[in-house]
């Protein structure tokens, strides 16, 4: 297998995704609703997952696609004997429609259900976070250092409000101690972008819930580069097909994210 | 008083301040801490707000300067008798100094109190959001529509998470079903950013606490214009000079978020 021939390939067909969607910030866009009222789906998510499906077959015939649209769910596998392009079309779908920036391509290669390459990419700002395991993670041309050594006093925290207040998922109030005392609390609204700005050191722990493979995969890939830890809520690793409550972390800081979690 | 000379003057003194900022993010910052570590300044705080100070004791030396670095703090005047510059060099300074995006130069121009000039700079994203009272307000060169009609369920609310636990200022549990609610919630960690956003219906309604007046005087002049409401939790005016726990709302919103806060 050629990985470095993947890769360049990949990165070439997410920047050309990305273009897309830039040019698509510039018109108005057609929302569709799918589960409710908070759930938008446009025609660039479609447009964008199709565009991968056909390269990816044209290409790599013996390859699978994993989206969030499900366009390519008539495919039959088993993730851990295949290799899996796992892509996200517009992460923050939201953000694409209300804000028209703060959205992400995202597009993670696994093979046997190992990550191979990831990538995130914010094509309004044009920033692409970039990994190939093994050979470190890079922002545009720009190497990310390893995550360096901080305090939950000197970090900056993402989490969905949704979280803090009474919610079907988690008890909303094992969070408390966490948010009094970090730096800072942010919430961007695109799993994809979070996760690549825990790698950039922009944030420092990331935690959700209910997150998809496709949210992740590309983020992962990225984050493991630089040294972040990615852990469920009971310390376990994530598994990408099946990612439970997430945190994805400098790993410094999420010692003392969990000594402020759970202490109920 | 030529306001339409001020108005330009203004505008390119904090383009010009902008372009300041956006190299800096290429070099590394030094940072100090104010009053905790979740106080951060750094020396191009200052150097912003000596900018102002200077350019404005030059051109228009009847003129007060308000900032958030007090560096001309010993100016004595009554805002409702003067014309008061209202700055912030640096709104969102973690993001600053964290993100290198997401913050922003705010500059308010008050006449005797009431708002007349407002600037919000993003100058990562080159996106100036500003206006005259009057003249309707402006993203770039773009006018910014007036707000259109909306539901909480079709809302972007930002609120900072520490008002969603326990803390000194406000009854962290009246929030619950206003978060329930809405479409989505963001945090992007400036005010002068989440009342521009609001201002461009990238944000649907932002509620903050312990604003001070350089955070909200420049927004608060574009939001004005695009028909935004701006009031405290007990439904009065805002006070520039004395902010109080504050709403900065698509007015069509506002009324349901009123709804669903305080029923308890």
């Amino acid at each position: 297998m050629n990985w470095n021939e993947i890769y360049e390939t990949a990165k070439a067909w997410t920047l050309e995704a990305g273009e897309i969607l830039r040019n698509a910030t510039k018109e108005t866009v057609k929302v569709e609703y799918k589960t409710s009222a908070a759930d938008l789906v446009t025609q660039k998510d479609k447009e964008i997952e199709q565009f991968f499906i056909d390269r990816i077959a044209t290409n790599y015939p013996e390859h699978f696609l994993l989206g969030e649209e499900g366009l390519a769910s008539d495919q039959e596998y088993d993730p851990n004997q295949e290799i899996v392009w796992i892509v996200d079309p517009i992460d923050g779908t939201t953000n694409f429609v209300h804000q028209k920036r703060n959205f992400a391509i995202s597009v993670g290669i696994y093979e046997f259900g190992n990550p191979k390459i990831g990538f995130v990419y914010d094509p309004v700002a044009d920033e692409l976070f970039h990994a190939q395991v093994g050979q470190g993670a890079y922002l545009n041309n720009q190497l990310l250092p390893r995550l360096p050594q901080k305090t939950l006093e000197e970090a900056n925290i993402s989490i969905n409000q949704l979280w803090l207040v009474p919610n079907r998922y988690v008890d909303y109030t094992i969070f408390t101690s966490m948010i009094q005392k970090a730096r800072g609390t942010r919430y961007i609204g695109s799993a994809a972008l979070e996760i690549a700005y825990v790698a950039s050191g922009r944030l420092d722990t990331y935690i959700d819930f209910r997150l998809s493979s496709w949210d992740i995969a590309g983020g992962m890939v990225i984050l493991g580069e630089v040294d972040g830890l990615m852990k469920t809520v009971d310390d376990k690793d994530i598994d990408v097909f099946s990612p439970g409550i997430t945190y994805f972390s400098n790993k410094h800081v999420l010692d003392e994210v969990y000594q402020n979690v759970n202490k109920k």
